[in-house]
């Protein structure tokens, strides 16, 4: 299209200024999918003429597509702007779980390949294994395709420290230098965020969350922690440890000897092997042999001792969300985990919990539901806040928008409390 | 200064960028009070020529004044600008507690003139008195002064419509138009603000919490709240109903019966009537007759049922900490109300419970203290709230660097969870 190039390069505005314009409008439609202009103009605040240059930009360099929708009401025909789905791609990774996965998204979070790796119990897992994952779900692209690879988005379990080394139980690393080998094999930018955040970064992108401002997004699994946002921003803590609702207690007195060391944590009541341990515990079984399912099939079928494992586990997480909505009142509290299997049994105790528990005003509006996104959640979290970060990099999105995209940035960070409240 | 008022009229820049200039530099000295000229211009961002022509425009106009400091290190004189404090002023009311309060309060938060007002128990509060309660604090100012009234702040208890309207049972007031009222016998903007909010604004413009981005004040006399701040952001929450702290259960079977109806509620165990309440009960001793600095006073002489008394409380309010410090991972936490003259009694419980309570990660950092703004901290807070919000307010800065300053303009808003968020 050499007319339209050459009107885009003799309009060409600073390019300072034109960044924060394609940011504006990147960041809109990453967010909102399809607008259309008079949308776009009124939502992002530009001009119309600026506007108009930017999405010209955006349409030329392949970006944005557009169509043409008749609008119900003045049955005239307006232009919708859509994110090109296929115009960049994530490298999304979650070491989170017994299973570490890897996915590369496109702009949308669909994911267009995956790879898996299983934790084996007990030993260590090695490092390289995550450059092997991206190697596996990179392969396939051709040049042009890899060229259009954006960012790396890491959800990880446990602690990074400010020279991204990992310190993770699950993964059985102490100071593992993940930033570096990552930085060292591949050309793209790398961000790190917590489990807890990416589920919520997901939900808010793609799930329950996506039209709320004020959400909470409770995860139970190997361990239990909360992700929260409020006002369309996260909560992270003066020094990035907010959302430790694992290790608070619920029920006094209780006896439960958790993993960090104290009693009684909600972690050590109502995470998955806190369940198959008190379930082995009163029934004699071996832990070893019993997995979260075989519990829960036992509950539904009436077994009394697994039922009133689950009562406890279920009114220890009411007790802790009532505290947590009446603190935080949110629109929407989301589970996730293996609470999403346990939603029959689980989910009817939690609510008479938080009934009982809970003021009724701070009560009128919440809605308590589970996490539909899967096993995939912290993947799309992971891509999400790639997508984020780098609609905040005036760099990264200088990069999105080259034609020829084969020389990357050398640019790193770990988006630390003090960065997510600079955004 | 015909000159520099001649040189300033030559350069004057578009309004609308030259009120975001001196918004900026008087955001930043509401802040911190004093700063260099180099200092202003790296931390707004400014560029120095534009910079340079605000402070002229604010020096002219009296609301700033500078002064000569000499560096230290390179033993250079340097100008210091610092907020005139007397440029302006805002009328502060707090509606809380047994003593309604009125202040006029100058830039910098002192206050030059109160007046108080008791309430009668059981008695509702004429509305009246409150407009009554802002002349007495305004009718000793001249003309000039007067003029330099800039606006209303209003701390509340209760709950305040979307028309104004306030209930609130300290009060005896149901759906009383406040604003309205106000609005028919002043010409200031009001701005209108939970007491917990109050509170912390106030800690953050002039207390424990000046430098700090993630807080949390806790207050506990006739109720309990919290107040929240994250990355230097009030948490409000989806409809402003954030902070109940004092409607959770901290001691499970509890049967206290609170005001809220619940039973077990940490302020039908710790708040100053129910300390007395339950002191009053297991003594035979009637509680109209005692005040809580009477049950304290027993407690300091050894009495043994005040002392367990006073345990109950702290272990409840350890316990809410514990949880919230665990969920929000702040730098400090602030103790009000009426734990600040129980300071003695209720600290060492409060802390005894919550290192018994919390994962010791969760308080590496953290510190708690009692506030040391006094009876005034919501007068303060008021007054920070007022001046804040019209630092938001082209129309207001406007205003506030107008010479003549006679007229005022019709402005009246509340500050509910969205416009907070959209700061």
């Amino acid at each position: 299209m050499p007319t339209a190039e050459r009107t885009a390069s003799r309009r060409k505005p600073s390019p300072k200024i034109a960044n924060q314009w394609l940011r504006q409008i990147l960041s809109l439609l990453y967010r909102r999918r399809s607008l259309s202009r008079i949308e776009i103009v009124e939502t992002t605040g530009l001009n119309a003429a600026s506007a108009s240059h930017a999405l010209r930009y955006l349409l030329n360099r392949g970006l944005l597509l557009r169509s043409a929708d008749r609008n119900q009401i003045t049955f005239r025909d307006r232009e919708v702007f859509t994110l090109n789905a296929e115009a960049g791609y994530f490298v999304a990774i979650d070491l989170e779980g017994d299973r570490l996965r890897f996915g590369l998204t496109n702009l949308l979070g669909d994911i267009r390949c995956r790879w898996e790796e299983c934790l084996e119990y007990g030993q260590p897992f090695a490092p390289k294994k995550v450059v092997e994952g991206i190697d596996r779900v990179t392969r396939d692209l051709d040049s042009t395709q890899l060229g259009r690879v954006l960012a790396v988005g890491v959800s990880f379990p446990g602690l990074l420290d400010a020279e991204g080394c990992l310190s993770a139980v699950n993964l059985g690393w102490t100071k593992v230098p993940l930033l570096a080998a990552l930085r060292q094999e591949f050309p793209w930018p790398v961000f790190f965020e917590r489990d807890k955040e990416t589920c919520i970064h997901a939900e808010n992108w793609l799930g329950a969350a996506q039209n709320c401002r004020n959400a909470l997004f409770l995860i139970a699994e190997g361990g239990i922690g909360m992700g929260m946002l409020e006002g369309g921003k996260q909560l992270l803590g003066a020094r990035g440890f907010s959302g430790e609702i694992g290790h608070c207690k619920f029920i006094p007195g209780a006896e439960d000897l958790c993993n960090c060391g104290q009693r009684g944590c909600l972690e050590a009541i109502a995470s998955s092997p806190n369940i198959i341990r008190q379930y082995a515990e009163r029934t004699g079984a071996a832990p070893a042999e019993l997995h979260f399912a075989d519990v829960l099939e036992r509950a539904r079928r009436g077994d009394a001792i697994a039922l009133s494992v689950f009562e406890r586990a279920g009114r220890a997480i009411g007790s802790a969300l009532s505290t947590a909505i009446s603190l935080l009142d949110p629109e929407i509290v989301i589970l996730g985990g293996d609470l999403i299997l346990a939603e029959d049994i689980m989910l009817p105790i939690i609510w008479d919990q938080i009934r009982l528990m809970t003021r009724p005003r701070s009560l009128e509006v919440v809605q308590i539901v589970v996490s539909r996104l899967g096993f995939d959640i912290r993947l799309k979290g992971a891509a999400s806040l790639a997508f984020q970060y780098m609609l905040e990099a005036p760099e990264l999105v200088q990069r999105l928008c080259a034609p020829a995209r084969d020389a990357a940035p050398a640019l790193d960070r770990r988006p630390g409390p003090r960065a997510m409240r600079e955004r």
